[in-house]
């Protein structure tokens, strides 16, 4: 299998459609295209095609007698190396029939092309330098795009910002690698080009860049996948009116993803572009029982993997009840980590006087809250544990002390809440198209393995060790970066990259 | 909604794809294009658009300050009068993410935009003079085609076959109707302007021309929707075990159709680029229950509408049996219409020394068949009527009377038999993409129209009517003929042909 031989696919949706594109890429595309494409009765001349020119003409079976007409398409060449694979390559453009698509790579088969595999004419691209391999991977995500927030990742990637970013940090690394294998040169005379301190520096600050990187990884992957949100509260206050409430709204773009690595289907919701996955949750209640309790374990267990937890109480309950059913709520939620929301539900049937005792209740629960905080902190109260507690910042926890209410059947206050919903995620940047975030769990795992070789060249700096050993794994650290956009790379990970790309691609 | 607003719609299939095509046409469509579309950061100037050629660039909202970056993408304009439409139009190649695809329609309909409705586009087409109404209607057969035959006959529509054909034969009665028209102005003075003979031999030229068109309705309507085929015989003669033989052989084209005017799915299957569709039929058997004779009967009623009948006897049963059984299909079925091949199942585990006798049986069968036929055609044996009996001519009739015999888990007895079943639709022609096959029903009835009109002209003629009773059936037939190319036609007409296409074409 040359690199060079020429591969065709259907690129367009499979299915029928009013058009269908089919591509071909490598070295005989053109005359393979041209053996099959007349325009008003004649082939086209290989020194009259005008690449990037769209010709109209008839698509035919060249091999019977009577050269019966396929389809009529348009059909475009285009000259290496300015294509999507930087190989010589045609388009054509016909009826969306598939039993004319199917013909047509039939006898774009038979006059020498290879079907292509999937992520094939990706690969290609890469291959030929058109595109790195972080690049490649975002036309994949982008093609998977679901919402906004996830299509703005894979065009910052696709244009090349993370790239860049990553060429920029192993720049810097290089040049440092360079300096202390030069000292290996001239390892007998104990010199030292790189300056220690510099190089000490240089580390916090790739360190820090990757550490930023590595920690966006939690966001990147909630756009991916979706935030995920787990509405808890006991039986009957109200958690699946309030999810088929929010989903409601949401109906059209409302999905069942089956994500790759879940073996569950699960429902997601958009709000203002960004993916919100719910987490199916049971009811909590006093059991005795032991199974019932696993299951209620289990569902903590789910609560403890959402980022944002929508506590429901049911407002008809008794302030005692209400009171109890919530702190159950925080005890179980870690504030630090996740975003809690607490719903007094109901409020549209419960008694309004309730409200004021509930108000009570939480402002000395707060109180004590902030006391036992300053013991724990040292007499300090975080503004970030103040601020996951309550949802406002440190000043305002005695102004507005107030439970929320609402009821899952007013359509105003689900409005309220999504919008809630979206804003608590507070350390969710504006995904302005500039803003680098990994979401891909490959590159992931390559930063953190940079971040470790990293670390250990800033353990042997301290440890004064020989410039052989830091430079060992500066290399490696290298090695992980460069495997992000494909500088170095091996061809099993290549495969299983483009493998999990549509064909056509 | 003036003619020439501005449409959009992706007209590639719907879903993820590698890539997705959306579709613009209208006077606006460059401008709306362009202001969505940078190369190299810039806006195309209206003067330096090249049509024809392909702009590769980004697609970008205009609006937010940041302006992002939509996708990149291919974008080709097209100048009217020279494209699909007749309008100026223009192709927008990007990513086939559906997040993307909807975001580039949203981007477009802010712009001035609106959503194509199905079949705008050829609708535009026809509107514009650059197609033909039977030939936009080819254009959705050719997607909806499944197999050779459906597609061969498409194109031959869409290259304008059907079309020249009806125009030719229009003209001619446009001539004639002139002449009568004439007759009319000069009324007063009793001339004949039109030879009445001549008249008479133009109306016997037109009315064979447009029965030979009727009669290919049947084999057009059967390419279209399968031909019907039905293995009828007795409980447990195989006949399950013999569709799933010939199924199993083209799994891979096996489809369960869901047709538009019927309301059973249906498995189908290709031989040689023809479709077949199955018609399911319950064992005859023997009865005196009322309620499985309405049943059987039913059996017989779906047997009379199949144009091939695989009649399966059972070679494991008696002579005496399986003759009856023999006689019992053949009886039922119409050989005069439809086509039967007998077939004795399960020749791996029957007697060989029965084959002799059936073969005897068969043959005193046919030599009465044969006198009876005598006397009911009067002495005359119809080659049609004995090659429906036997599928041989009558020259053969005595050479090779023999019953085929074949084992339905044997492949080769199955391919031979498919090969049957391809070569005894003998009224098939070689579709040769030449040869026009009305397929559309719409297209039946207005020739079946055109028809009687004629033929009461012919009446008309043999009364000695006057020209202007024969001249007003005369536009009658005009009138249909044309409106099958659409030179005449109405609203609702059209309407009811476009809203049967798929959105983007």
């Amino acid at each position: 299998m040359s690199k060079y031989d020429t591969i065709c696919a259907v690129s367009t949706a499979s299915g029928t459609g009013a058009i269908a594109v089919i591509r071909l890429s490598g070295t005989d595309s053109h005359d393979i295209a041209r053996y099959i494409f007349r325009k008003n009765g004649n082939t086209l001349n290989v020194n009259e095609i005008e690449p990037y020119k769209v010709y109209y003409g008839e698509i035919f079976d060249p091999v019977p007698d009577d050269k019966p007409m396929i389809d009529d398409a348009l059909v475009t060449f285009f000259k290496a190396p300015h294509s999507y694979t930087g190989e010589d390559s045609v388009e054509i453009s016909c009826h969306g029939s598939e039993f004319v698509q199917q013909k047509i790579l039939e006898l774009l088969c038979v006059r020498g092309c290879r079907l292509a595999e999937p992520g094939e004419f990706s690969k290609r691209a890469y291959i030929n330098g058109k595109l790195d391999l972080a690049q490649a991977e975002a036309v994949a995500d982008l093609i998977a795009a679901q919402n906004e927030a996830e299509h703005r990742i894979a065009v910052n990637q696709l244009k090349g910002g993370f790239s860049n970013e990553l060429r920029d940090l192993r720049s810097k690394l290089v040049d440092l690698t360079s300096l202390l294998e030069l000292e290996l040169d001239f390892s007998e005379e104990d010199v030292e080009f790189a300056d220690r301190t510099k190089l000490n520096d240089l580390l916090d600050t790739a360190l820090k860049h990757i550490g930023k990187l590595t920690d966006s990884f939690r966001m990147g992957n909630a756009i991916k996948h979706g935030i995920p949100v787990a509405i808890v509260g006991e039986t009957n206050t109200g958690k699946s009116t309030l999810l088929n409430a929010i989903l409601g709204e949401d109906r059209a773009i409302v999905s069942d993803i089956e994500g790759t690595t879940r073996d569950t289907i699960e429902e997601t919701f958009t709000i203002e572009g960004m993916m919100y996955r719910f987490i199916d949750t049971a009811g909590i209640r006093e059991t005795t029982e032991t199974i019932e309790k696993i299951g209620i374990e289990r569902t903590f267990k789910k609560i403890s993997e959402a980022d944002i937890v929508i506590g429901l109480l049911d407002g008809t309950k008794s302030v005692k009840g209400i009171i109890k059913a919530w702190k159950d709520i925080v005890n179980r939620v870690n504030l630090l980590k996740q975003n809690l929301i607490i719903m007094v539900n109901k409020s549209d049937i419960m008694d309004a006087t309730k409200m004021f005792t509930l108000n009570d209740d939480y402002l000395d629960y707060m109180k004590s809250t902030y006391e036992k905080n300053i013991e724990n902190h040292g007499g300090y109260m975080t503004d970030e544990y103040c601020y996951s507690i309550t949802g406002m910042d440190l000043y305002d926890i005695h102004g507005l002390l107030t439970f929320s209410y609402m009821s899952a059947k007013n359509p105003e206050d689900i409005e309220n809440l999504k919008s809630s919903i979206r804003h608590r995620y507070t350390d969710m940047p504006d995904i302005d198209g500039n803003t680098t975030l990994v979401s891909n769990i490959r590159h992931f795992e390559a930063l953190t393995h940079a971040k470790e070789s990293l670390e250990q060249v800033k353990n042997g700096l301290e440890n004064k060790l020989s410039a052989d050993l830091l430079a060992e794994d500066l290399r490696q650290a290298l090695y992980h970066i460069g495997s992000i956009t494909g500088e170095v790379t091996n061809g099993e990970v290549l495969n299983n990259i483009f493998s999990r790309f549509c064909i056509g691609k």
